[in-house]
């Protein structure tokens, strides 16, 4: 069994619900490689072996230690690259990324990449933190800064989503960018790199975690007109 | 923790994947309550205290139990009366179950409903058994017998999803029926009922299971446009 666990969903900070709902600590319980955001959608966290970076909206890359930091939404896997499939790329774009991965026939199933490597271009942006009472996703999506670099060492994470999932989650990619020497990070919006190896896992299981007992969760009202063009608005990257 | 765990998709059944993916034996390692639909859609299956009952469209109902049996779509849970709500209702219908039950503040996560009592009416239909090539759950839906009975004991099971899980579930409420007596049940289209006990559970967990070593899952083309409305039409009660 393969499970890539999931907490809280994308619609709910849709729905304006950014307050923290779970633990660094209890997270990791659920996979050691991942990303998320922060309690407020306080910037872009990439977990790699166990360790928790967070992007922030001054382009700053920080080490979370403190497993009490709490986030509104995050997956999470156990790295297993024994049961992966190895991904050499000689030269790969986020546009050109699914058409190479054609014959994994991915479409229908989560999956999880991991690449590092060489990258010519990258291009990210980071959610500012937000303060109660939360504004909506959409409303964040159009005022946070995008950063860029070129030529650096570092590691893409994230994962595929089926499109009926879209919603819960991001529908197709959702990946997020870490340096090497930690200077650079975020939520990948485009790339282009030259050198690359890594991993794709598929899933037989998403567990989805919801924050029941958090009370303005459970009163929230979740506006579903407009949800998906909402969504892909403020989290697509290329598909 | 309380887990709701699902086998397959409705967006997968739209897609014409309706042959069993998984065993009644495997599913029930993972509850003892719940519903789901044989292979190639073959009728209505209502799980209590880990037996496996079908309702077949000639109207019969059938114990299930070869393990080995095989099931494209079913979710299951434990029932955990201990920690669930109690739920005596002196008169209840279809139609006014979500008002009775807004105090406990269920839109948002998933819940189990189980019910039993004295029901004054009971509406179902079952679903046909169909053989390759399938068609869509949506021309199923369109094709399929209807029964009704009147003063009858026994049980109604099933559950709640939130709205944006709509397209992996059924959002809102998908309830099953069996009589005390096995010679009724289905899929519930509506119901009245004037005496009933039962219990809510709340999951703070959705397990997600997808037949990932199904080729024709692996390979079908889910169409998006219209699926809502498809599975409104074909999974719809009263919400």
């Amino acid at each position: 069994m393969t499970t890539v666990y999931q907490h809280g969903t994308l619609a709910q900070l849709m729905a304006k619900q950014m307050a923290g709902t779970i633990t660094v600590g209890e997270l990791l319980t659920h996979g050691d490689t991942g990303i998320g955001t922060l309690d407020g959608l306080d910037g872009e966290v990439i977990i790699l072996n166990g360790d928790v970076y967070q992007a922030d909206s001054t382009g700053a890359v920080n080490h979370i230690t403190d497993k009490e930091t709490t986030l509104p939404f995050a997956s999470v896997h156990f790295d297993q690259p024994d049961i992966s499939y190895q991904l050499p790329f000689n030269a790969t774009t986020y546009q050109n990324l699914s058409s190479q991965l054609t014959e994994k026939q991915i479409d229908n199933v989560f999956s999880a990449l991991k690449l590092h490597g060489h990258f010519t271009h990258v291009h990210v942006r980071v959610a500012p933190k937000q303060t109660k009472p939360y504004p909506s996703l959409l409303t964040v999506a159009q005022h946070q800064p995008e950063f860029e670099t070129r030529d650096v060492q570092g590691t893409l994470v994230g994962y595929y989503a089926p499109a009926v999932f879209g919603g819960a989650t991001a529908a197709g990619w959702h990946l997020h960018f870490l340096a090497d020497d930690h200077k650079f990070a975020g939520h990948v919006l485009d790339f282009e790199a030259d050198d690359m190896v890594g991993s794709l896992l598929i899933f037989d299981e998403f567990e989805q975690h919801l924050p029941i007992d958090n009370h303005d969760f459970r009163a929230m009202k979740q506006d579903m007109a407009g949800l998906q063009d909402g969504i892909e608005a403020s989290e697509g990257g290329r598909k």
